[in-house]
């Protein structure tokens, strides 16, 4: 038996992904950056990495932008009034105590918002109707999060009092998705929040309509000011070449509404689960693994810029970063920074047979390394199924009970696969 | 053309049920007994009958039993602070302002409950773990209503300051599953909601673990005096018997979480749109086909004792009852009120091909139509695809997005198949 066969053998039988997720679910719960969960949740992840048997375990400090929910209500009046569920986007300011009450105009795109006459915008509240798609490779979710991210302050600077986005999500429920929003320079900041799908959906019928729609929006959140986080790493040393590493990453933040099972709890569990099967064998691989459960990925990215930061003297020892951040969903496709030389070889075929097959496209890697790219570093994309996943993602339905045992179970074997091959191989991409 | 291949015809053509129950949803919304929504809920109804065609358009008093939620809040302390997704049941006193705080114990049955010593109850706050299961004829719903309707005073009757329920549903978002609860007498009276499913399993690992868990229950809810709505019928009066009736069912008022599209907007809307279509046809069938959309079914059954009540006299004229308050879901049986004579054969023959066999149990109704029984009216059960029903049922996701156009016209189908077989046929059921 190879040492690869014995470890996905190893990962087979004793791998508890979901297990270690629903300790970190159950046992911390929420993990907004500078919470009193962040920081259980490094103490938690340091723990896990001991007891895994992980080396070089320690924290690197990273900042965290802090904000504060607060209360969230809103009502539509169509004239009829419907309370509505919804969730300020991360970053916004409130609307004070008072709230914001305006009429509602209605855009499809960012595009029809950029077109639109100043006075019609003007006084109003802006609600964007962007209808996410449903697809395997989660690549609906680019244009979403633009419409979020860019929407307030394209509305702000046309003169509206707020925005209102329809969730980027893919579910039906009465569950808003939050996310971080970005303001522009040069335009006011206005409070922004999301409207679960099937509010949105309501509100455009009718609009759409005809109606003439009244919001009233009550929004406590808050920005506060920078604070400091933790990136928290641990290792299995190389045997050979203990310099160059193998990263594999996921972030330990998650937003407040949930538990953040699937984003990224998920992709911690995979990552420490990976690490412990690796560190378990009898003999370690040829270059060192290195597990980096990045901190405050969801606003303002603290944790990946801190990394990179920190380790650009030894960027090019990185020998591939890998990121799990697409929830459970399990592996489909394989990309690799080039498909020259063996390992990329190697790798096509130790992931075909867990019905992986090769992507001809760039790999992108995740939101945590992508500061790595600028220093060089090869990426090799995993790609998850993210069919469900957006279901979930951001919403208080972020939850170990939305999570498969099953799916869980596939990611980290195939994470553990190509991890311990590029870690085993002799060659470097490109080489 | 037979008539009823006709009638079928035309329902696959024109019939809208999913644009009727939008139109109830979207202008109308939540219909909760004595509240505004009720009111324009029986003016949506008498005029979606008149535009319909249907003759005898009218209003019947029945009492409603008045019930407001007000504010919701409960935290559970592991003794980590979780807030968790509930909702009172429907008819529960409130908290007081102040809320109520106790140590929660955990029982996985009302049998479990009733052995336990009162000294393990006394001052606690009772959670009731009941797990229901998922299954396409929906009895799972029987026993799990029972520990919603009875746990509050079977807590109290041993001392208990509060009942926490697991929602009485099948999905696993944080939507809590209202429902009305039964006050006993002699037990006093005490503050009881639903938790969403995954929070009452999150709370049951913690108490499985070991865990102190203190709860913080807060809920505004009051029980009002009984008020007055009115149960809404129209008629397609039979041309060689109109004095005998083929009464179709469904029930207009809705829990006030959603807007009622499946519990029991689509019964509505299946009921209104076979009545339109059998309206439609060139000749009427034989026998009056009777459309009653009950008053107040949630909360004390209002509608359909008024109904009984009022109907006592005539009701050997009633040749059949049948009750469509199932949601969307496709009907896959036939339950008949006896297997002689002429009537059920002609009904299984007309009911086959669209997949619908029988099932040899003895009909049950609805609880609409449930005070009938007494009286002597037979029933034919429609039973209707449950799977997927207490996903929303109860909760906010009762929503006209979780509504599939597929299947209620499947229902629309089916219902307007049975009903204009009985009206027309020679025979009653016996005979």
């Amino acid at each position: 038996m190879t040492q690869l066969e014995r470890l996905q053998q190893a990962v087979r039988a004793e791998a508890k992904s979901f297990d270690v997720l629903r300790s970190l679910c159950d046992d911390v719960g929420p993990r907004f950056p500078c919470t009193p969960g962040d920081i259980a949740a490094q103490a938690w992840a340091e723990a896990t990495m001991r007891a895994g048997g992980f080396g070089n375990v320690r924290r690197e400090v990273a900042e965290a932008t802090l904000w504060e929910r607060g209360v969230e209500a809103c009502e539509l009046r169509f004239p009829r009034p419907q309370p509505v569920v919804l969730s300020a986007l991360g970053g916004s300011v409130g609307t004070g105590p008072g709230g914001v009450e305006a009429p509602v105009v209605m855009f499809g795109s960012l595009d029809d918002l950029e077109k639109a006459p100043r006075d019609l915008v003007e006084g109003r509240i802006v609600y964007l109707h962007h209808v996410m798609p449903r697809l395997r490779d989660g690549t609906g979710y680019n244009g979403g999060s633009v419409v979020r991210m860019r929407g307030p302050s394209r509305a702000a600077s046309k003169g509206a009092v707020a925005c209102l986005v329809r969730s980027i999500g893919t579910d039906s429920m009465r569950a808003a998705h939050t996310g971080a929003l970005f303001y522009e320079s040069g335009a006011p900041q206005i409070p922004a929040a999301a409207l679960s799908t099937p509010d949105g959906d309501m509100l455009a019928r009718a609009i759409g309509s005809g109606k003439e729609v009244v919001s009233k929006l009550t929004l406590g959140c808050k920005p506060l000011p920078v604070g400091e986080s933790a990136n928290i790493i641990g290792e299995v040393v190389g045997r050979e070449r203990p310099n160059e590493i193998v990263l594999l990453g996921a972030h330990l933040d998650s937003w407040d509404l949930g538990t953040g099972a699937l984003d990224d709890g998920a992709g911690c569990a995979i990552a420490l689960e990976v690490g412990r099967m690796i560190a378990a064998l009898p003999t370690p691989p040829r270059r060192t693994v290195r597990i980096v459960l990045f901190a405050n990925e969801e606003l303002g990215t603290g944790g990946g810029l801190a990394y990179a930061r920190a380790h650009s003297t030894e960027a090019s020892s990185h020998v591939a970063a890998m990121e799990a951040d697409q929830g459970d969903g399990a592996p489909w496709a394989l990309r690799v920074p080039n498909q020259e030389g063996e390992l990329p070889k190697r790798l096509i075929a130790a992931l075909a047979p867990l019905g992986i097959a090769l992507d001809p496209g760039a790999a992108r890697g995740g939101v945590d390394i992508g500061p790595l790219r600028q220093l060089g570093v090869p990426f090799v994309d995993l790609r998850q199924d993210a069919t469900r996943y957006f279901d979930f993602h951001h919403t208080a339905n972020d939850l170990i009970e939305n999570v498969s045992r099953d799916d869980i179970d596939r990611s980290t074997l195939a994470f553990a696969t190509a991890v311990y091959t590029i870690a085993e191989a002799e060659e470097r991409f490109g080489s």
